[in-house]
């Protein structure tokens, strides 16, 4: 960490300084020059409040060398992690990341036994290797419908023995990790990206998590999130992006591609993309996962319903089985000449 | 609500739409022009999944007319809201809203018993009311300090003693709420602010709740998380506005004052302003705690320090005893001549 | 264009409101439900200011059912629009959208006449259809390189005759149209894109034009420019997408690709993404590039400049040939498969 | 200027680095630690460009430490500047900045003699000091209306004769320069603030300018928009904080206030705001002028119009003359309170 400081700086200020970053356990190391003056630390500035230290009155600006993320940066853990997902409670193991590619499918919500097993049976032959479904959903309102809960989850559960696919479904709350010990995957939403409680627990447990990325969460804020589950021990992260909050209206987000070649730099944590959730349209959703695809993205997350009876829906966020078929044959022709 | 149709849209997707929205108990009432047709729709439409309506093929944009929040809506309470602070337990009683102003005070974080002692006499006696501190603290990083948690709580309750100021501290997990017994003002952050399964537990308690505007949440998201705690029953909450994510990067981040003006119109709930965590400078506190009274606002919260040995941190976000002295004049000053 | 009103709104007012918009030449479509009354208008609505009559007292919404571009839009004009670069002055004709996929490539700035020439002899062998290079440059600083001006056009000129490449270089005063005789497509840059006076002075000429997106700019902004210069009588307009800014801070904008199937479905004008300015990475180029294409884009941008000796520079935002023409066989393997 | 060094750089790449930045006058100042190299650079940097040196592969990140802008820069002009508005042609002089206040106020367009004059002689009688209105439109839509024009500018110097205040309106085209040889102040919009072709222009002359901020621009590029105009040899600017774009869409755009006192500290420039268009709501505009000034502004820009008869618009995002004189009651007594 390097601090710039103001020309006007006295030397008692400096002095007091020095002897406050040095009650720290840090190496101080000054670069004196005409116009300015350089204190650049050494050691472990963990300690250290990077705002603090910035917001000093003799302090121009502070720039931090290293990044703040330790156990998902990729500088120390150079090759790519992969994360297994199911392999247990009879569920396929599925590989993410490190060249393996894996595609959740599934409703938004978990409705009924017909419904989640159609869907199930229909993203499985369209070649998904995960079943997604929404038990505890995390709505605006209060009066919207909340999901099945326990309920759901005993459904995708079923699903699960029917049709061999692990599971991911999102958890809101630790006090429902028990619930979840038959979930193969589990999601923490984009609201509960920086629910720091949620993420302390999740580092307790072994079962690889999904972080979806903050609406308005910087790409450094989303690591120092998967860092706090790393940091209780749980490395099997799979990182999600799935759209950003601008000033565009006509789509819901800004599905933000560029993040995934980026975190490719800064971290070896499998990164999939969710195009049904950032665009919020269905007739979006296959160009938008094509070019996942081709920016280096290692899995999806594509919401597919099953609605025959319901026509009106076909312009909703969800694809029908057969859409989403179709979407898998575009994503296969890419991911050929990927390679 | 309103549906306007598109051009193209047959008859028979028309009569599927109608059959639909009256088997959720809706009257339809139907508006055909030359170019469009217009669906509106009366009764409860809360029933409704308005994205779900817009995304549907024949679905050319969808109208809500009333807002969605209810218990909230200063349409259906259009008197102010006074939400009362304290008076159990030995602390006096403070109003916020409906006329009544109050300024919040104290240290970021709760470090030890002389800090809070001193900050607590000091903020006092330049005309705080109410007292703030940080017991449990939300970090980006899991390595930064986290806060005192349950004994930080007990300092603050033993400086309620010394002072008779009622207490406010944030509130991270529900699990935790055992400990804010003597808390006379529960602080939701704005990490949290959609954090709905915390939402619903201070939903059932009866203490009064500062809930804290999410850094990228519109006014209306923010309500919405205002009505799921009196949705359960605790209408007792005061919305804190501390500044929007945006693109600017000299402050922190950007107050929305206009903020204040437009949650009157809106709401019958006290309104206060942060500044010190919005601007993130404790020599813009001022100029912004002025213009925050000027625009309307119930009330301040401000962060006070005092480290007369660290005479480094002036610049920071908080402000010594005597600076925050000389913010409260300049706010008397404005509340006179505002009224 | 609808208009909702308020439950408070009296006889008289709704009288006054009526005898405004019929003064307009408008036909008034009244809708009276028990709680709202909807107001559909029917005729030339361009001559109403949205902005005005939403803001009336007894107006609580107003809801647009058409697009305001008319031009530009796909319903008017449902077949994609082809623009034809170049096949003057000893060009190459280069077709763009419809099918037709082109790739602009060349230096940020011209800077001398060897530069140019092999750049453009290297972009040439590696696949880019038609050559870009910067002579009038918008710089946010008055201090920085402003550009060569008219001798960097004419070098870009010269460059045209040696390669058969037709040229593009950005416009920023209609003043400088002259100079701009023998350019084959003249670009309009971000900063520019609202400068409605230059705008209307490109409207008058024949030339194709390239617009770029404003850095704030909706689709909807950014299609009403077009518009502006399509009213004017140049239909002959190529969109570029070049990044949005957000709160992100890693890359240097946001590419917004979802703009890309977005655009198709609004509008008939081909659409290019400039991955270079967006992400300002050089390693970020391939996988943006590869992306968009997967998106469905019509063309693509790219900086790529010749410095041998200056090794240092291989991580900045342009490529060289031998990079550029790395990116090109993933481009034309997406293309493949695509298709 | 500093740059931080990756630490796997080796010393051929250092070496080629210093060489690279001594051709260009520069004074290199090493420092070299365990886990990093500092290169710092003293002299005139002005020459580099950060955003390549930022993207070289040694390159870990650049500091910047001395700001981009000098002749708006406060650390080199420490006073106040005050600009001087009018004091020609018959018009009173007006002073706007160090410790100087003034309100303009007007109609958002001039439309004829009638309309100018009775809203000319209000605003003056309630204590406006300079006389705003629009002569050039800058319309998102070719096809809204774009202003009277040189009609418009006509229409404002006889309401300037008539009320001795002086004028200020809005200029879209340096070409249209000889049309504002009576204007005492000319505007540049936001759409036009990085027209640089129109700043230059604006550089050669010695008429005060005020420059409004862009939809999303930084402080700092504000700042170098006027850098701009000043290295032309034109000091006289007032800035103009008037809204910039978020994500939130209950006001039209967010007023910045923060950015007064920030501005205060990096520029001695005047800096006035403009409640009106931040928020598009006239009912929003009393409070939003009141923080302005309890923030610090300089004065206030106001749209006032007069359509005795158009009772419907008092919704609108203009005041009447009466509803003005009712806003500067509320800013006099700020005023005299901030004194």
């Amino acid at each position: 960490m390097i601090a710039v400081l103001k020309r006007e700086t006295t030397e008692k200020q400096l002095k007091d300084l020095i002897d406050w970053l040095e009650s720290m356990n840090l190496k101080v190391h000054l670069s004196k020059g005409d116009y300015t003056t350089i204190v650049g630390l050494v050691g472990d500035t963990t300690n250290i409040d990077r705002e603090l230290l910035e917001s000093l009155d003799i302090v121009e600006g502070v720039k931090t060398i290293s990044e703040p993320f330790k156990k998902a940066n990729r500088k120390f853990h150079p090759k790519d992690s992969i994360v297994e997902v199911g392999a247990t409670d009879g569920a396929n193991s599925v590989k993410v990341g490190g060249g393996h590619f894996a595609v959740m499918a599934g409703p938004c919500s978990v409705e009924n036994p017909e419904q989640i097993e159609e869907v199930a049976a229909g993203v499985k032959a369209a070649g998904a290797s995960i079943l997604r479904g929404g038990a505890f959903k995390p709505r605006t309102s209060p009066y919207d419908f909340q999901g099945l809960k326990d309920e759901g989850i005993q459904l995708l559960e079923h699903a699960k023995k029917m049709t061999g696919l692990p599971i991911v479904t999102e958890i809101m709350n630790p006090n429902h990790l028990p619930m979840f010990e038959h979930v193969d995957l589990i999601q923490v939403g984009a609201r509960n990206m920086q629910n720091f409680e949620l993420l302390k627990e999740l580092g307790k447990i072994d079962k690889p998590i999904l972080l979806k990325r903050g609406l308005a969460s910087t790409l450094k804020e989303w690591l120092m999130s998967a860092e706090y589950i790393m940091a209780g021990g749980n490395e099997n992260i799979i990182l999600c992006e799935r759209g950003i909050r601008t000033f565009e209206t006509y789509t819901r987000n800004t599905l933000d591609l560029s993040a995934i070649p980026m975190l490719k730099e800064l971290t070896h944590l499998p990164v999939i993309v969710d195009p049904s959730h950032a665009t919020g349209m269905a007739r979006l959703v296959k160009p938008m996962a094509l070019a996942a695809v081709a920016a280096g993205a290692d899995g999806l997350m594509i919401e597919v319903h099953n609605n025959p009876s319901k026509a009106l829906c076909d312009g909703a966020q969800s694809l029908t089985p057969d859409q989403f078929a179709h979407v898998m044959k575009g994503v296969n022709g890419i991911r050929e000449v990927m390679e």
